[in-house]
């Protein structure tokens, strides 16, 4: 039995989010199907990210297990010449056994991409929000959130089972062409964790000290108390980072 | 009567090119129809630039004549609520009697987009090349290009009865996100211009003098002489220049 490690990339404007629904397009409905059909065998991947519908991925990482013996190397191109468009299989390679995309990962980085004006070529990966962003002011918000905190006010479900306790190592604004982006990454994300974090910066930019507003609202541990929850659109799954013995 | 101006922005993708032509969803044809429907007269548009099929646009400006009082400031917004998501109307205005956007035009800009890796969103709107580019090449390749020049090399159909000499005032490249564009403007684009030119530059960037190279095709004022004509969808036009009479 091998174990193989796909990095997939999809613009998920045409998918109902990465899990498989019945009856829905789902990135990983679509996936299977066909690694199934190529490997003549029924397969389930697992996603490192579980993406919402509408949220973009460039370095989403699936894994599987298999007894099929097809060389590895050539899967991205098998399965690119059928995938459709909005789908593409970056690399794929053997992982040690026991390597599973979601539990073995250590850290994830999203983007979330805000447009400075509307844009009919970037707006299907970038958010236009109504109130003018403040780059100087965002950074200023979402600062205090690096390190380890209980999340539960961007946790839309509330606290879980599984606590909401997320260790967050980077949360920083960039230019790119369309205007600024955050780059956030952290051992885990809870269920629209980044949009919700996008939404409360944008709600307390204005305000004389926007660390302290999302320090307070933060520590309120309130679902209340996040701003409202930015649209999926603007959120790209960027990478997934593993140890360095499962990195092949 | 009035003569009002638009600028244009669309998404070629899902267009069959700028102008109208029977049977086929042009950009020209989906916004006469709707212009002339919310204007309750049948109105003709002119535009500045007759963008291929597939070829974006980020600042197509259009021109038309109108016995209609409709405020112009209510224009992009009563529009852009009724035109399909990938066409919009970024602004509308008041131009001086006999302003036409295509004879009016003083110059224009377009941008060709590579990208350095295939990538799904961006993909829509820029090319990747199977040959590396190497930016500094391409930078050496167009630089002879700016002056004023006879460009039949570049010219799809030859030379027409309107001559092909054509005034560049600058070929410039610059990192974007995805990789590196060609900004280039100049005061008129014969047919497949652009997208000859970045070809021509690909096929001369790996050549000991690239500038050398471009110039001597350039000059031999053949169509021969030219690179494989790059695709569309790297092509966007984004901004048109008028007289600051006309500039409104």
């Amino acid at each position: 039995m091998r174990t193989l490690k796909l990095v997939v990339a999809y613009d998920g404007a045409g998918f109902d989010g990465w899990q498989r629904q019945p009856g829905r397009r789902t990135v990983q409905g679509v996936l299977e199907d066909l690694v199934s059909e190529v490997m003549s065998e029924a397969i389930r991947l697992t996603g490192a990210g579980r993406t919402d519908a509408g949220c973009h991925a460039r370095g989403q990482v699936a894994s599987f297990t298999t007894e099929a013996r097809l060389p590895v190397g050539a899967l991205p191109h098998v399965l690119n010449r059928r995938l459709p468009g909005d789908v593409r299989v970056r690399s794929a390679a053997e992982a040690p056994a026991g390597f599973d995309a979601r539990r073995s990962a250590r850290a994830r980085r999203y983007a979330y991409r805000f447009l400075r004006e509307d844009d009919v070529l970037l707006g299907r990966m970038a958010w236009h929000p109504r109130r003018p962003t403040d780059a100087d002011a965002l950074a200023r918000a979402t600062a205090p959130l690096v390190g380890t905190h209980d999340c539960a006010t961007f946790h839309a479900t509330g606290s879980g089972a599984t606590g909401s306790v997320c260790r967050i190592h980077r949360a920083s604004w960039r230019p790119w062409d369309g205007g600024v982006q955050l780059d956030i990454v952290a051992d885990r994300f809870l269920y629209h964790m980044v949009r919700s974090i996008v939404g409360t910066a944008l709600a307390v930019q204005d305000e004389g000290d926007p660390g302290r507003a999302m320090r307070e609202r933060l520590s309120a541990r309130d679902r209340g108390r996040a701003g409202p929850t930015a649209p999926a659109h603007g959120l790209c799954l960027e990478q997934v980072f593993y140890p360095a013995e499962d990195a092949s």
